[in-house]
């Protein structure tokens, strides 16, 4: 079985650190992830600086990451503006997120989960136009911290109306880390089911311990791409003290141990783990960097 | 789907603590665990004092502990001498450990694993007459400490053998947090053909972020008895600075959420996990108590 993990650090994993982290230190983070056999970066966001001061110097990265055969950046963005700037930069890839319940998406984008599906449909009009390959992530797709419960119906019903634009991968997060391998198969099936077209990618965070039993039950469902975030750095501004977005290294080492073959070397992005802890000023909460791998080498 | 959690958190968990905590906190312990439900515990052990200082007193644990209906007490024994305090102490079950290789059962018994599978086999006669429930763990049964890889064969003639003697229950347990879902279906399979007349038991660490997966990979291939230790207290030696166990409230949160029926309330385990946490003067290393409830009650 071969797997596709989509490096999601040098985004999702820095977006919520309040020290800014400089441009040079994000493209040597892009550099050792390629360098590791990472094909897939989500490197940068467009969203607006004032909201997202961390991903300011996204035209910078983007002009100092290296443009091997094979790699493909992708950028977040919200708006006609991002998709601009995305454009200039040279991404290969947009991401537009779209969340799954109204309150959580008046909060996190000042609009309904509706307006969202309809500035989703517009930007992938012009990102197709201009090459772009385009992935709609659900936010929320498993949870939500305002709403509470998502239904499943609720969640397929936006991937049969995100898809009608046609995108070419369609994500689903458990944005804030409350899933579980039963929701992970009966959505995953369903999204096959309604958008056969596109790519199915899963993005999951280990808050409550489940993310990794959540990769498992999403491949066993047939999902082939996985975001995963080196050193398990990013987190929920919800939920503080908990561990983000599932660790590159921890997933690796799983899908090694079980055959799977993603093209990574683990041993470089276990010393990016560790170069990444010291960068923040604080241990990544992958655990592989602390208990060592095994069979030791 | 029901399953039986065994809470491990007053044997397992604590043996390691270089603090000696009280008989009456350990006696808290377990009767926090039995009011919220649990109704398997592995409350003490009876090794030789000198090794396990932690464990000495399970005498008095023993003696203090809630004798509710339909409440069973196990300890781990290692021998003749072990058996007798047992049976003194008026456990329900002993646990006896066999160790999957002979480089580990050398360091951590002082003999090989032929010699372990006599000993268990004695013990298991002894335990029977006493009227006892009877578990024999393969310990290492997912990798070595110093044998590194152990070869699914190897761990299948080992059920093969320690299954001669007629345990109640055989566990096996991924004593340095090694194992993979692959694995655990294959033995889980294994074992239910070999020992068919054996319960089989889980017992699974965190130390690599696999323990969870492995435990839902475990309910997949039939398992239904499964070990978690509250507040995930308890490592391994070998990787001081990684997770240990599994935590009882990590594992009940995905549980009950994938309709899994364990009879076991969530608030007062993660109620306990926090306690444990100012009781050892450091975080548990379960994420629920810091990420809290979803959806929030």
């Amino acid at each position: 079985m071969k797997v596709t993990l989509v490096e999601v650090a040098p985004r999702d994993g820095l977006q919520n650190e309040s020290e800014i982290v400089s441009a040079a230190d994000k493209i040597r983070l892009v550099r050792r992830s390629v360098d590791a056999g990472l094909r897939r970066i989500e490197a940068v966001s467009f969203v607006d600086p004032r909201r997202v001061p961390q991903m300011a110097d996204a035209a910078a990265v983007m002009a100092g990451v290296p443009r091997a055969d094979g790699v493909s950046y992708a950028g977040l963005i919200f708006n006609e503006r991002g998709l601009d700037r995305a454009l200039d930069a040279g991404v290969d890839e947009v991401n537009v997120v779209v969340v799954a319940t109204d309150s959580f998406s008046l909060r996190n984008q000042g609009c309904s989960t509706a307006q969202g599906v309809e500035r989703w449909t517009k930007l992938a009009v012009r990102a197709r136009e201009a090459g772009l390959f385009r992935t709609v992530t659900i936010a929320a797709a498993f949870g939500c911290p305002f709403a509470g419960e998502v239904p499943e119906a609720t969640v397929l019903e936006l991937i049969r109306r995100v898809a009608e634009a046609e995108p070419d991968e369609i994500a689903l997060a458990d944005t804030i880390g409350v899933g579980t391998p039963d929701r992970v198969r009966a959505l995953a099936a369903g999204a096959a089911r309604i958008a056969p077209e596109a790519t199915l990618r899963c993005h999951f965070h280990n808050t409550r311990n489940t993310g990794y039993a959540n990769a498992i039950a999403a491949l066993e469902a047939g999902v082939r791409v996985l975001d995963a975030s080196t050193g398990g750095i990013g987190g929920c501004p919800f939920a503080p003290a908990a561990t983000g977005n599932i660790a590159t290294e921890d997933l690796l080492y799983a899908l090694d141990r079980m055959g799977v073959e993603t093209g990574v070397r683990i041993e470089p992005v276990l010393e990016t783990g560790s170069w990444l802890g010291e960068l923040l000023g604080k241990p990544a909460p992958a655990l592989l960097g602390r208990a060592g791998l095994f069979p030791p080498r």
